[in-house]
């Protein structure tokens, strides 16, 4: 058997054989195959597909592809969450403190952000001090003694994943939901969470343009997560415009502290519904009894103080957490007003984009990320306006109009609008 | 523009313009495009498809990616021929000294095997000391001088195409009529040919196994050609079985040679056929005029002599035509007999792999090719056999089974077969 076979297999429309899909990912991970013909490979799998079992068979061979995550040696549930990525999508840094306070470890690797804004581990930086490059053995003794961990992935956690995605980045195959589920579930499938939630935003800031395309990738990794033993749910829910108000690294960690400390919210409203879920899929209580919990630990105050726990464990200040000066917003402000009276609909990606523009992204991997720039929304999907109100205000260190024509770009004022859900659907068995 | 947005849009199946073409080809040639690039590139727009207007742009950018040969100073036709590879096809060893013997200038850039066989240029190396690297300067002489020349293209010529095929060779993105079409199509325009001849293999040992599609990539490179302003013509010919009857450098130089002293077969046919085209296309004389000189050019023996001429030109030893020691036969022989009565049919490929296996092509660029090995075809298709006799003789330096087995695989026994033309049709008109 050869790369060169299972490439013109798939390019045929050919279901792999669990050996063919094998081979390639050892391929892939040792270097026998090349950048091309993994690029080759991605292209044809985009444009013939796979089957449910070749997906789950690719995800398998990728999680296995390097180290596996230890599980502590602690009892409980463990329980992993990710988003499929957006604008102003703050929910770990709500969720974690909330379900660590309940009793539930969360033991979560992230990324950085790639594109528009920055990512988790981008916005835990925002801590002065905070460090996301944790040892495995440092991130199980974390886990044990706080009961929750963020942290990056080491190197050696899915190579395969990551040589694939790196390829894939660079040559049109990001969008394929094979491709797709097989990345993301294979770095989860690389950890131990008993409990796995996924995110899978649809619209206008999201990979997934339509609900219907976010449902078939959320059910196809929700099939993988549970075949492989893993108790796996997910959301299908709604990014045509931002889940927060606040868009920007320092920006995004002051409305989840705001959010802890009580803010309600669309990104209040997604993250308790996301604790909700994980706590009926952990303990067996119901929806209310879940929803009340979660609740509880903002009103008391508890999860607040997880949150503090975690930074401080991780070597960040903490006191950022009473005293936003620590999370400070760039100098220069300039106020976008709306140019006519109506309904505001507000669009993500345009907001991403000028984020980027501004020095709060990063175009390529290893670019560093200002944290201070942010655009705040002063308006929502649904509001009403009059001509001269705020839409949104921009904190910038360097004038662009640039971005400033993106954020004027993000606001229409419309006359009717259909209501979007925030949760279009939500996935619990594999079908 | 980006290289990603050209790939995007092939990965959505439209139809590229002549600006993102251009772009692309620029990139590809100056090193902006990685691999990875080049190789979704190409796997897209093998299950996307291309119209002929793209196919066309593509291949006038990759023609002008590099240096474009000078065109001699001389009066005069100049014809160029190409074959889509197949086994034991020698036509270009016979047709460049007929044509040269006739007056019609033959300034033609050949490759080298990869895969099966030798190429041309491995074959004319089989003349001891004879060059394939001549400067274009001194091809350019040559060609005013003898009227012919054969060598190999710098690395300079068509560099888009170089990258490209390099690419394809390891990503199953070979068999896609508009990248077939456009990599030989740039390298015939970056040279200055007025009549291309194109010949275009199918079945068992060639790239297309079917007429219906030789047909096509015959009448897309023959499009190609003329709305380039050149002279186009293509035949579209059988390669079921092997064209000539030896296999192997110096077993088909020999054969060559035999084919202009006068020797019959199908190898001497197509030849002929060949030659009468161009000379039709070249002078305006009618076919049986064409044919009656290209036949002459072998009866009077102008036509070996121009080959040696060439020969000796390029440093050769042309002693090689009148003693065939100079073209020595590996020293063991293996036969291979029929194992019942019937009817013969004969496939190319595994007699192709069979010389492969025994040496005598080349696995990767820059192997060398053992000229001395040798597959002699005693019985071709249509032949009728009785039990035990002699099909084909083996020619080796070391055993090996695999080759034997190959050979013997190689040969059906039948008791009805359908007979198939050598030449299944001849495309002059851009339809």
């Amino acid at each position: 058997m050869t790369v060169y076979d299972v490439i013109e297999a798939k390019k045929c429309g050919k279901e792999l054989t669990e050996a063919q899909i094998n081979f390639f990912v050892r391929a892939v991970t040792d270097g026998t195959a090349s950048d091309a013909q993994i690029a080759a490979f991605c292209m044809a799998t985009l444009l013939k597909d796979m089957t449910q079992k070749e997906c789950f068979l690719l995800t398998m061979a990728m999680a296995d592809s390097g180290e596996k995550c230890v599980r502590p040696r602690s009892e409980g549930v463990f329980a992993d969450k990710h988003s499929t990525g957006g604008v102003s999508d703050s929910t770990t840094l709500v969720i974690v403190p909330i379900l660590a306070s309940l009793g539930i470890r969360c033991a979560k690797y992230s990324g950085r952000g790639l594109g528009h804004t920055g990512g988790t581990l981008d916005k835990l930086e925002s801590f002065p001090g905070f460090r996301v490059d944790l040892s495995p053995e440092e991130f199980e003794s974390q886990v044990e003694r706080v009961g929750a961990a963020v942290s990056g992935q080491t190197k050696n956690t899915v190579p395969a994943d990551r040589r694939m995605y790196a390829v894939r980045d660079v040559t049109a195959t990001i969008d394929s939901i094979p491709l797709i589920a097989s990345s993301v579930m294979s770095k989860k499938l690389a950890s131990f969470a008993d409990i796995i939630l996924l995110d899978v935003k649809y619209g206008d800031g999201a990979f997934m343009q339509t609900p219907q395309k976010a449902e078939q990738l959320a059910k196809w990794m929700v099939h993988i997560g549970n075949r492989a033993g893993r108790k796996t749910i997910a959301a299908v829910t709604d990014m045509e415009q931002p889940l927060g108000d606040s868009i920007g690294c320092n920006a995004e960690v002051r409305e989840a502290i705001d959010v802890l400390k009580g803010k309600k919210n669309d990104l209040a409203e997604l993250s308790l519904f996301h604790c909700q879920k994980i706590l009926c899929a952990a303990r067996g209580t119901t929806e209310e009894e879940a929803k009340a919990l979660a609740e509880e630990a903002i009103r008391s105050g508890a999860a607040l103080e997880k949150l503090a726990e975690m930074v401080y464990a991780q070597g960040g200040d903490a006191r950022a957490i009473q005293d936003d000066s620590l999370l400070p917003l760039a100098p220069n402000r300039t106020v976008i007003r709306a140019e006519k009276s109506g309904t505001v609909r507000v669009f993500a990606r345009p907001l991403g984009k000028a984020c980027l523009e501004l020095g709060g992204g990063r175009m390529k991997e290893g670019d560093s990320v200002d944290h201070t720039v942010a655009i705040l929304l002063k308006k929502r999907t649904g509001d009403k306006v009059q001509k001269g109100d705020a839409l949104a205000e921009i904190y910038y260190q360097r004038e662009n109009e640039e971005a400033c024509a993106l954020v004027k770009q993000a606001f229409s004022i419309v006359d009717k609008l259909t209501a979007r859900p925030l949760v279009y659907k939500f996935i619990e068995e594999d079908r």
